[in-house]
């Protein structure tokens, strides 16, 4: 979007103790992806940029989480928590190396919009010297309010440090800013920390800024915007609307979802115009859906692409490598794992299919199961074309069966059947006339006896 | 209710392309029926008459649609877009039929309930000319407002030409009108398009008949009874609310929900008195549920009867023809199609029964399947009263379980067993000591041989 | 928490007919529990006492149910319906015996919490006379206000009878009372029926009460903690505040949901920190969930204990028993019923295992069933520490599977296999060449006579 250079500092150094969790709070999830990628993919989106990390404990767990969505990532270790201003002057080296833009934000806000952080960019582009990210709660009370005087942004005030004045103010500080770049060492070092609790206070730049003359300003951004995760249940609230932001951007660009509350998408979730999502499905990583698919109630996807008009569930689970061609169906209380199912075909109930190619038309009967490991190997099952597999029927891996061949129902399949072929691999029933009268009354003398024995 | 003869004029030609679907808008379904089959059911509520649809592209599925609402249907085309007053009077050769009351609807409000309509006639029983149906919403910025004088309906207001002191009107036009018949097409060719857009609009008949001296008056509906679809996310919505009207219905008869939400109904679901449905179940069409019914999380019914005290899943899936007799069960990752289940009867864990007929207290064990297809025809199983299905066994249709049979577990069954007959198809086992370790380290060896390979 | 002795009078006379139900209204559930037995947890809360149950019909029902909250159970039947005073009477037995604090709750208000209980016993202890229960609602209309003077609570004053100026209070009448002990009797003897509908009612204490000079007062409840159920509607209402309740505390207690709204758990539902639950889950009684254990969707648990580091599902079913080891993994569509599932054992898909134990590190192959139930016994299978268990295998119980023994895919086991063997019990299999299309035309040739015969 612009030729502006930009340093994007991370602060991800709070304990999280609220997080009540072994695993550092910015790696956390939600629509499966770390907070703090969600936060990184943001910055990302501003335009390309190198990104500052100031970590505490997990710093290699948390660059390798941010490694995958930013390349150019450095890693800073706060090693005493001195307050907000001195988090950012451990990215110091980072700083100094002469950026045109500086971005500050947090770990743990992953609700961060694109369009928030463009437009506090852009300001910097138009001369402003710091942007400052304010929101408007129904009610300020506790937040630090942003003191304006004739359109310039002159302090942020703490609540107890707030005249009464100002505390009708309903214009709060959610902590994200902007700098230019050049400016943010001498006004950092700036910052004093005389006061009750002796630490460096970020905000405190605003007041510095003004005093200097510099051009300070702020910007309103919606309240999701700003929200800082600090227990599970924030969390949970975050990961709502994420959601909801999700269903409405999918439903609007032509998805039908007759109860969008109850289909949890992931970070990197693709749905085709005139998709239908019954209520109840969940998708994990990696899913595309085609146009036209129909996916029931009670889906589990993870990994998985779904075809043109295929239709899956109710009660289907796709796991990585599920590839379901045009009009195939997978119906009932079916799993599929890196399988190919060709165009129409058709895996209707009960069935285990992994590591498997399932050719073009072929109908897999109820309760099929492909015995792809022998304890130790991963093994294919290769069906062709137009192949019928009766009901019931294992399928003992490495095994192929023949475009077009016939397997009888019940059948334990271990050598290669050729095209065309008919196959078999099950006993011969024998009846027994009159003779489950004789069983039941054994059986019925056992629980006579063990009812006796207690 | 009435022996008034009466039209009902269905608007139903608006492109829809904010829905971004191949299908034409009022086709779009929520309970599973299309939204313009809800409003036609809400109009044939008030009384036998007839219907006249406005449509613009699908015409005939349109009226196919309907037609399934009701019998008196006839379809006009509206070629060009001229406005509201315009598209009624596509309908003009019904109009001119002289009907004694008419009611003009949308086919994307499908939240209309048969209470407003009603109302609306009885209006005109009462006297009046034209009933407009007017809301209230929170915020009325962007409606038409109702301007009454002296309890007369004088003018719909638009927004844009509203007088400041109009503005603040919170009575707006909900869009749904009832109309003397006679005195529709005299006001309707009496609407004039010298505004802004040059178009012909319906509210303009208000003022035109309050000049002339009719009576022209508004009743108050709730908000949600004239709410339009116009996008996917407003789709929801409306199911959404049609929901949970149907929740609050059935539950306020006796039927106990642990989590209402949850819970998706379809238009035309049946649910008796003492029936308990657990969360997370959907209802495609025609499902019924007697009373004393247990019905578990994650089930999923269409075209089903379950009977008295029955009790289902969690995790069943009843499907058309599925019909479950007093106290029967159906239990988890269980799927029945098309099939009889009498009294008593048992199919719990596993097991997919189609095409098929299951005695009274017949047990099914777990992982029995019903071969039911050959790849051409389908088959029926016929298990006979108090019959023992050993689990894991497969049924080759068509076949017959006598009464009290007994087959053994993992049997092939293919042959009809008699009553009281035990039979089984399994192989015998072999045992081989010490093996297992032998294959082992085959194994693992192929697996080292791999690993060295990559 | 306190050496003062209390008798909970729990009022649950009445006649519940909106509840529309064959059961007593005290006994419908929230979170798997009766109503009457929420409020007799809250009650027991505040320290051991007795409680006097004031029933109508189901007395021995509802008596029996209480019981097994409290051993300290009495029950009274109130024979005439002549208001709350009245009612409490009808336990003038009890409330004879002499205790030092008298508690009136009601069997339909299930969401009082322990702190309001803990609260108005308080005040007695402090030398109070009265506590009524109050509570502030958004809108007082149709409430009982409570009427303070100079900080004393002098009357209850109902709707009907308020001055316009006691109608704008919004401190309202919860129906639940403290009383001191020696005060009850005289009071309530004191109550008359001197009203429209000739009732006693126990509000009329207060004002008997302050004209003795008798210290009377009122504590602010939330509105939740006084909601009395009075139709299925309310029941899943105070279901909902029950389970956000819970789930709250979940996860502040460091447990990840990822959409808690859709999680519903059971009144005793225990759940360690770092456990993580995906959406839509659902908790029966008696389930323990440990540290680090992954609980994917769709699953439906009762009775069950996952261990440390234990993943299962998606789509997988607890039932009574089953209790899973460390880091053990029970996957899709599978039900564990009566079994141990030992450290590090899989059983991964379709599968079915009940009244079993398995090995530690044991592998269950996808579509294994152990055939436990012969129409008249249940019996067990063993499988041995290190076994493997191929694809689609009846186990036939009683049997028992060796440690590190293996079972061949597709095999029906009814013989017990020593460890370290290697079992197979399947058919050998037949190919038959080409045959596949000259069967694929004689059922072509059958679908087509069906086909003319219609």
């Amino acid at each position: 979007m612009t030729s502006r250079t930009c340093l994007s500092i991370i602060l991800a150094a709070g304990e999280g103790t609220r997080m009540k969790s072994a695993l550092p709070k910015v790696l956390h999830e939600i629509a499966g992806m770390p907070l703090i990628c969600h936060v990184a993919k943001a910055v990302r989106s501003t335009g390309d940029g190198d990104i500052a990390l100031v970590v505490g404990r997990g710093a290699d767990e948390v660059k390798a989480a941010v490694e995958k969505i930013s390349a150019n990532v450095s890693t800073y270790v706060q090693q005493e928590r001195l307050g907000t201003a001195h988090a950012v002057l451990a990215a110091r080296e980072a700083i100094s190396r002469g950026y045109d833009d500086l971005l500050i934000v947090f770990g743990d806000t992953p609700l961060i919009e694109d369009s928030a952080l463009i437009q506090a960019r852009s300001k910097l582009a138009q001369g402003f010297d710091i942007v400052v990210m304010g929101f408007r709660p129904a009610d300020p009370s506790g937040y630090g309010r942003l003191i304006e005087t004739e359109g310039k942004l002159v302090a942020i005030r703490e609540e107890k440090d707030a005249t009464l004045e100002e505390k009708t103010i309903n214009f709060c500080n959610g902590g994200l800013m902007a700098i230019r770049g050049d400016l943010a060492l001498p006004l950092l070092d700036a910052v004093r920390n005389d006061n009750a609790k002796g630490e460096f206070y970020l905000t405190d730049i605003v007041e510095i800024a003004h005093r200097q003359g510099k051009r300070v300003t702020a910007i309103d951004v919606p309240l999701d915007n700003v929200i800082g995760i600090n227990t599970r249940v924030e969390l949970a609230e975050a990961e709502a609307v994420w959601q909801d932001r999700k269903r409405r951007s999918v439903m609007l660009a032509g998805v039908t979802m007759i109860a969008p509350e109850t289909v949890f998408f992931s970070h990197d979730t693709l749905v085709a115009a005139d998709a239908v999502i019954e209520p109840n499905v969940f998708f994990g990583p990696g899913v595309r859906i085609a146009s036209g698919a129909l996916i029931h109630s009670f889906c589990h996807l993870e990994g998985a692409h779904v075809g043109p008009n295929a239709e899956i569930g109710p009660f289907a689970r796709l796991r990585p490598g599920a590839d379901l061609g045009e009009k195939s169906k997978v119906g009932n209380f079916c799993e599929v794992k890196n399988a190919t199912v060709a165009k129409g075909a058709k895996i209707n109930h009960l069935s285990y299919i992994g590591d498997a190619f399932v050719g073009a038309g072929a109908n897999v009967g109820a309760g099929t199961i492909t015995c792809n490991y022998d304890g130790y190997n991963k093994w294919r099952t290769e069906i062709g074309e137009g192949a019928f597999i009766g009901s019931n029927t294992s399928l003992v891996a490495p095994v192929s069966v023949g475009a077009n061949a016939y397997i009888a129902s019940g059948s334990v399949i271990t050598e290669d059947v050729p095209d065309s072929a008919l196959a078999f691999g099950r006993a011969r029933q024998v009846t027994k006339e009159g003779r489950a009268a004789v069983l039941r009354e054994q059986y019925a003398a056992i629980k006579a006896t063990k009812k006796a024995e207690k």
